[in-house]
């Protein structure tokens, strides 16, 4: 058997970061069948040099040939250019990439507060669904809105996702007595704010509940609430009370980025945009056009990510072993990017962990 | 002259802190007007009392008898209830309190990064219109729908706003030594998410930056953006980069939780709703049912929106006096609330304040 996996490298450090994840991969290898990967276009470079910031190809090829895929990351325009659409909001609507699953751990031997969590985010809806209009207001000036969208559906399927992960970490760290979890139930708090929007998270709230409501197995789980604003807050005051967050897209794109800071860099955040059919890995951070071309982006965002695809793939042992040496070589501490305090480069901390494989 | 102010407390421990206030306006004597205040209800409490959660005559009476108010904090049913609707939504939207202002600044004495910032977030529109449906969807289960309204009227005033407190700012600490904004220029920071919402976030950030290039006197301001989500990120990263934030309502609810946070509690940070003809300061915690009744919730965040109340009344000098005790007796550290660390209570805390004004 072999593995085909789209890679879209997409804009800024993407381009330095992607191939970082490849090499680890490539050097898995008889750990995982042999990859084939398949470069594929996308972003706001794209766009301005041939017009498409997400080509009909690229969402053909990974529809029909590829078992995964890598994204990078986008930059966008600082004002609304005519024809231009955020890449990876399509691309996970077109793939219907339902969740995007981003865990959350701080580093051995780096200071800061403990944290182990998961923030599992909706992908496909909320203000994502960029349903927007601008209007000439009646007393002069101009007036836009936004739709906001939440299923039922898109909700239970999320919540059923996040009650299936709080499941598995409790059971991985059933035996463990290391660790801010070790041997202990398993949490889920749904993320909303339904003390403003009654109707829509009003809605995802519900549905959430009703998922843990009409399984018996998730009673092994406990449930909690947190309005996102208070989330906010207990993220940076009490990171360690929380295992697994479920949240609307726009609230989870915003807690994500939270709980990266509280772990000491956005370049150590792995995620998965995860469907039923197909599975996606992408660092959380931006492009950082400010850093790019400089070979001091930090690659351990988009190698975890190339961790989580394993893992979602099959490949649970070889996950590990990316895991393992990623996190060797943050303990040592002798091979970190700038971002963590360090003075390597991107190629420096990807051999580190290429030699511990 | 004399001075009427609205005393709401609401729910929760809005109950206990804001007659910490009342006192601390009463003590101030011959320094301010003679001020009476008149109790005036609203709330959850209120709604299950007697079924209105902003009673009439509440507004009635704020509109036409005070001068100012001061708002406690509402408690929300965890569950939508017919007819009930959050009434401090209602109370900014009925009296036109355009501008939250919400400084957030370290403790002097306290362990924690060094803050100076101020959040003015846009209080009348955004999510919080609170435009909702929802339906049967076609394949089963619900849609439901919210509206987000931006409009470059209520942007425009809410830059003016950040930027007439940029100024300000600027200029009080233009002789100063201490401080970690000491001497420097001012700096708005425009907080959106255009990158998805191009439409709507792109009408609030245009909106903005319109009034910055239409004043001169302006340009002694620096203007820069962050995508929300990266804010929340940088807050916490590095937030003594941060001067005055202008967000729009829900992404200034959430920044101004994670601010909060940065200080050390919830229970520190004031601020005021205002708009061009009535201001009303509210404390920004929540009616915290949990610690209700138990005299241990922080006075101080409701003593500094009495200040920041005073401040906008006129009262300049007035508003230092509280700042100075406040800080005074935080600096001393002998009487705290637990949410600080300490074991004092309420009151205790309050009469501290109270002995070196
Ligand atoms: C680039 C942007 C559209 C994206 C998002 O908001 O989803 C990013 O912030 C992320 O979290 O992946
Ligand atoms: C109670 C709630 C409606 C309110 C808000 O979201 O504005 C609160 O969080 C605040 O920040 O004042």
């Amino acid at each position: 058997s072999s593995l085909k996996l789209g890679m879209i490298p997409a804009d800024g450090i993407g381009k330095e970061v992607l191939p970082a994840a490849q090499r680890v991969l490539e050097a898995l290898g008889s750990a995982i069948p042999k990859v084939t990967f398949v470069p594929l276009l996308a972003g706001w470079e794209e766009f301005n040099a041939r017009g498409k910031a997400l080509p009909e190809e690229t969402i053909r090829v990974l529809k029909e040939e590829c078992d995964g895929a890598m994204f990078g990351s986008v930059s966008s325009p600082s004002h609304k250019v005519a024809g231009y659409s955020s890449p990876i909001v399509a691309l996970r609507k077109h793939l219907d990439l339902y969740a995007n699953v981003r865990p959350v751990s701080s580093v051995p031997g780096m200071p800061g507060p403990k944290v182990d969590m998961v923030i599992v985010r909706e992908n496909t809806e909320c203000l994502y669904i960029k349903k927007e209009e601008i209007h000439d207001a009646p007393g002069g000036g101009k007036v836009a809105y936004a739709t906001r969208q939440i299923t039922s559906y898109a909700s239970e399927r999320i919540g059923r996702m996040a009650f299936e992960i709080a499941l598995r970490r409790a059971e991985e760290r059933k035996g463990a007595t290391e660790g801010i979890w070790a041997g202990k139930e398993g949490k889920v708090t749904i993320v909303h704010k339904s003390n403003v929007l009654s109707v829509t998270d009003g809605l995802f709230r519900e549905s959430v509940r009703s998922v843990y409501d009409a399984e018996q197995r998730f009673k092994a789980v406990k449930v909690e609430e947190q309005l996102v604003d208070s989330m906010v807050y207990r993220m940076f005051r009490e990171p360690e009370i929380f295992d697994v967050a479920v949240a609307p897209n726009l609230y989870g794109d915003i807690i994500s980025d939270g709980a990266a800071a509280l772990v000491g860099s956005l370049g150590l955040v792995p995620s998965i945009n995860a469907g039923d059919n197909f599975v996606m890995g992408e660092p959380v951070h931006g492009s950082a056009p400010d850093i790019e071309g400089k070979n001091i982006a930090n690659p351990i965002a988009s190698i975890r990510s190339a961790s989580l695809l394993l893992q979602s793939l099959g490949f649970p042992e070889a996950a590990t072993k990316i895991n393992a040496a990623v996190d060797a070589v943050l303990l040592e501490g002798k091979y970190r990017t700038p971002d963590i305090g360090g003075k390597s480069t991107t190629t420096e901390v990807t051999d580190a962990i290429l030699k511990l494989l």
